[in-house]
């Protein structure tokens, strides 16, 4: 693992790193926040995974995550959005290919070899920080925005275990029936669209569940409504009875102004989850 | 108008009266609540509407509203939820008749003579309000529970001008296609669909919305959910983009212990609304 910068921020250190990664066969980039506590002794981690082009860098710089992390002793991780590099396939879609790996674990041909972003982000990367830094794994939570609120809400739904709460701005709410979700998936994992539910965070609420808290935000003036979806996720939370606040925010788009506006309630909500 | 109690609550007073109906062609009586401000001017009015079985006494002494009504300087008015009395109908099913007229003007067979809640609400029982208690009826906001939140709900997006904010605890969400709702509505209004879709809260969401803040809390453990249908409503909130928040609360069911448990919520909200 290599320190490619570190900047003090509210007290603590936002650093990005990069490692070799196996699971990607690439090298790989993130950035993780500590907070002061984390000087003293391992504190809980928060999960930020981003959207489509994303990098590491755009929620680290945009969501304003750090001034409340710090408040409350919690370390938030940026994990970037795809494998990159040279050696790397891409396409021309902005929706296909590097910044777009939908957090799963690619089967079907050229994406099969390095497209393994359910691996590298719920077993390669856990495992690195585990090793490097000064947090406590049993206390995680997870967020994400767009496409980053689908791995949140999928990840956290297919390992019960490991997430105490999960929130998501503008999640891609219903993978399997949206253009932003079906092609995609479709590419990565096959036709066989049963292999593709446990990637859907609607199906997921509604079969499945969650054990903590779940706050979904979404803008009313969200450019990409139609693609996410959220009435979708909405009557699932509602058929399931799963207790979660779903708020449709007046005004927003789907931008960071939107994430940022709101990242203190999604805060408070995981601070609250990881000091219980 | 006869008053028929008074008692001091959180420095304000809380009072029962009884009138003379000409919309329900009977006694009506209702409890409402005016704050230590009223002593001094005129104040903002908030409608809690009741649900099944339920007479003007029961949100006013188990909703725990007069607290945060005091604090922000806000009325709340507590209507019964039918006609009553000796010459009106009732049925044995506890969801028909007397204590449940679900806010409609009956317009078939016994019912039409009497059970006319939709003026009374909309009509009658304001102008007697705005007559003889210091109320600034400009500004207005409606609330209620279970069959009143499906009043609350429908009238609030029938009359677009008249409030706003609304809220709901564990409103009947699509009376179009619940039997709580179908059969009622139908006894009251008849066989004919499109003059039943105004009261539907989930069809007047996504074909009309509302310009305001709205809020809906609804029980996980609600013992009545797949009657009240909350999956139709958030389905409807995220198709229409309608700005609200909807929360499904972990472990709480159908009773006054749920809605005193986040009366305070709704009133921020109404009073924000209110006082802007």
């Amino acid at each position: 693992m290599k320190t490619l910068s570190e900047n003090v921020s509210f007290g603590g250190v936002q650093g990005v790193h990069s490692h070799a990664s196996t699971a990607c066969n690439c090298d790989m980039t993130f950035g993780l926040y500590l907070p002061p506590e984390a000087q003293s002794g391992p504190v809980p981690l928060l999960w930020f995974l981003s959207g489509l082009t994303c990098t590491h860098e755009n929620a680290m710089t945009k969501a304003g995550a750090q001034a409340f992390a710090s408040e409350v002793g919690v370390a938030v991780v940026f994990p970037d959005t795809s494998p990159r590099g040279d050696g790397v396939p891409d396409a021309d879609d902005f929706a296909m290919g590097q910044g777009a790996g939908f957090y799963v674990d690619a089967t079907k041909g050229k994406w099969a070899k390095h497209f393994k972003m359910w691996s590298y982000v719920t077993d390669e990367l856990p495992a690195l920080l585990a090793e490097n830094f000064p947090l406590d794994m049993d206390r995680q939570a997870i967020t994400g925005h767009s496409m980053g609120g689908h791995g949140a809400l999928t990840i956290a739904m297919n390992l019960p275990d490991r997430f105490r709460s999960v929130s998501a701005f503008a999640p891609m709410a219903n993978t399997l029936d949206s253009d932003w979700g079906k092609p995609q998936l479709t590419a990565y994992l096959g036709e066989d669209r049963e292999k593709r539910r446990k990637h859907d965070a609607s199906v997921l609420v509604e079969e499945r569940g969650f054990r903590g808290p779940m706050l979904i935000d979404q803008g009313t003036d969200d450019q990409f409504l139609d693609l996410l979806k959220p009435e979708a996720l909405a009557s699932a939370i509602a058929r399931r009875r799963q207790p979660a606040t779903f708020r449709m925010q007046k005004g927003y788009d789907h931008s960071y102004f939107f994430v940022s506006s709101f990242i203190d309630d999604h805060m408070a909500l995981h601070a609250e989850a990881l000091w219980a």
